[in-house]
């Protein structure tokens, strides 16, 4: 079976970007990428990455004249819009996660699936049953505005917790909606 | 010299209370009264409380037939409205933190203070100058909407990491207002 993780950095106060889309908050944060929960160890074990349009697009922004971050996995951008493909990896898909369901399980062979974010497309997996885990690593910053981390509510089993330097870190099993 | 603590529960995403100021969603989690940052160890440390006007009326709405729950400290509510006092120890005050330092920290004692929240009162506290530690108790649900953990933009240092069953918990030195 399929395992669907939201892995992704916030602040203390559940932002995962300031209003301007801005990552400046998370970018100057030491970590040790040989640490707990390091992206490395993520990568690892996931064969496709799925992100909303902000996602996608804010990477496109930064990438400069680097490659694309993931070419070893099959990603899935959730897009009504025509945007640009710059790896053959990329795939632009409409409609919901599970409608596409079948098609993101048999390209992640036996891997699983990092649902990149933002807190809307993390939400929609979850309410489709289609989320496992949660790890999240807060960034010891307030914003007091910006991208919410999650939509909606659901409640989750705390698995784990760490600190890698500036970040503390929670692994969550999704339990589902509140009821 | 005074030393302030902002301790407060929060939703993986940020948010005191739901929309409604309902706590529903933190009441129903487990923690161990004798574990890792229990009440009863910042209780032992504070001789004041403060809070702004939303927390004390909704302490008020659940007190029921108990008696008011600090009465070893002194409580400042901040507010410019004429509430219901419940106890000699509770004194309204108007203004900024910044007005009543003198008498907050008179009132302290030897001991510490206790901002108890919300978000807006220790955000003001912060922008005085008069806030040196925040801890934070993540209850582990997500809400999408509520009162937020703080407002404004402030930068902290992680201190120390623990956990208290279902509770991911980080102290943290207040740095200050950001860059």
């Amino acid at each position: 079976m399929t395992s669907y993780i939201y892995y992704t950095a916030t602040t203390l106060d559940g932002f995962l970007a300031d209003p301007n889309d801005s990552l400046d908050w998370l970018m100057t944060q030491p970590i040790d990428n040989d640490g707990p929960f390091a992206i490395a160890d993520l990568m690892a074990t996931v064969g496709v990455t799925v992100m909303g349009s902000t996602t996608y697009e804010w990477l496109l922004r930064h990438l400069g004249d680097d490659p694309w971050p993931y070419p070893e996995q099959r990603t899935f951008v959730f897009t009504h819009r025509d945007l640009a493909v710059v790896h053959p990896s990329i795939e632009l898909i409409a409609g919901t996660p599970a409608e596409h369901r079948a098609r993101i399980e048999e390209a992640a062979d036996d891997l699983g699936v990092w649902v990149v974010g933002g807190g809307h497309l993390a939400a929609q997996f979850a309410s489709a049953g289609m989320l496992d885990e949660m790890v999240v690593s807060y960034a010891p910053v307030v914003l007091g505005a910006g991208r919410p981390l999650f939509t909606g509510q659901f409640d989750f089993e705390l698995l784990e917790t760490a600190q890698n330097r500036a970040f503390l870190i929670g692994r969550y099993r999704v339990v589902g909606p509140r009821g």
